[in-house]
């Protein structure tokens, strides 16, 4: 395999999601940090070599890049247990995964970050008339989520995949958006069931 | 192949990508219509049968049950020449469509929603706060697609893929949105590349 080199910011989970799955599958990753608040990923030399769209992540293999946080973890897991053989199986999994990019990530992540990296007294309007938005929008994913979990142990297939690693980053982070996840127990006994896997690695702060 | 049945809303660019993918690979769809406008995708017979979620499209696949429009496509598509063999080729094409998802539905799609359905003389006070929102970041992400065109004939591996067929029905549409494509040359000339691909249908309208 080509060398991979991830170019991320180690606190964003979706950057967390990729050194996840390379735990699991045991692919060696260089890591180069950029700093998203000081718009490292917006400079001329990113746009043009790195991703042309400015956003972290983005998987180096070899002289290629691949953005899309769970289109690399896609690329890492190819052939191995995480991305189910079976067709209707592997389609339900990225099911979940655009899921999570569509339902999720834009409301729990993005109250993560609002809270943690820019302060609710730093909230500009636009910030301030969304918050609600996305606060309801945020907690009627976690709800699915449990309501999926409560006859499950993992979200596809009956086992541990690339749905579960893609899902895990921000959910086990929404308290630092606001969410409560005493709220979730289901999720809540499936995070500790991912925890609980062979490989995991922790978030880092 | 189990008896596929597309639960829908004719109108819908996400409902319209599965169709023009089953038309691509020759599979048959049966089709149930329900109206967004009306809430038909809400009910609890919907919600408990269909999808949790209560969006169209949902793929079923005999007892089964497929929602995401992406997610979908891959199935139909697996096997197909219309997803990659080559493992770095297969995830940079799913990394076109979680952008898609991301970067392009949320905008392009939204405001093709609000002009067409909801009438910019009904608009709410949330949606006259988020509609620049939404233009700048739709114009941005037609713009990154041009820039990317402008060396390509596909998004990639150099021809057609399930990235070109998730992208392409809320950009045929996005002047109903409020965009121009003529501000966008070599999307214009990719639109045309895709509509003379053998098995094309049309959107309904």
């Amino acid at each position: 395999m080509a060398a991979l080199i991830l170019h991320e910011y180690a606190r964003s989970g979706n950057c967390y999601k990729i050194r996840l799955t390379a735990a699991h599958v045991g692919a060696a990753l260089e890591r180069r940090e950029y700093d998203i608040m000081k718009g490292e990923t917006r400079t001329p030399e990113y746009l043009a070599a790195v991703n042309a769209n400015g956003r972290i992540p983005t998987l180096q293999v070899g002289e290629r890049f691949l953005p899309e946080s769970n289109a690399a973890c896609f690329y890492l897991a190819e052939g191995s247990a995480l991305i189910p053989a079976d067709p209707f199986e592997q389609a339900d999994m990225l099911r979940w995964m655009f899921w999570e990019q569509y339902n999720h990530e834009p409301n729990v992540a993005t109250l993560r970050f609002w809270h943690g990296w820019i302060g609710e007294a730093n909230f500009s309007d636009l910030q301030k008339t969304l918050h609600p938005v996305k606060r309801e929008a945020g907690a009627a994913a976690l709800k699915l989520m449990d309501d999926h979990l409560a006859a499950r142990d993992f979200f596809v297939a009956g086992r541990f995949t690339l749905a579960d690693i893609a899902l895990y980053p921000y959910t086990a982070a929404c308290e630092e958006g606001g969410f409560r996840l005493a709220d979730y127990p289901h999720v809540q006994a499936w995070l500790a069931r991912v925890e609980a896997q062979p490989g995991h690695v922790r978030a880092e702060e």
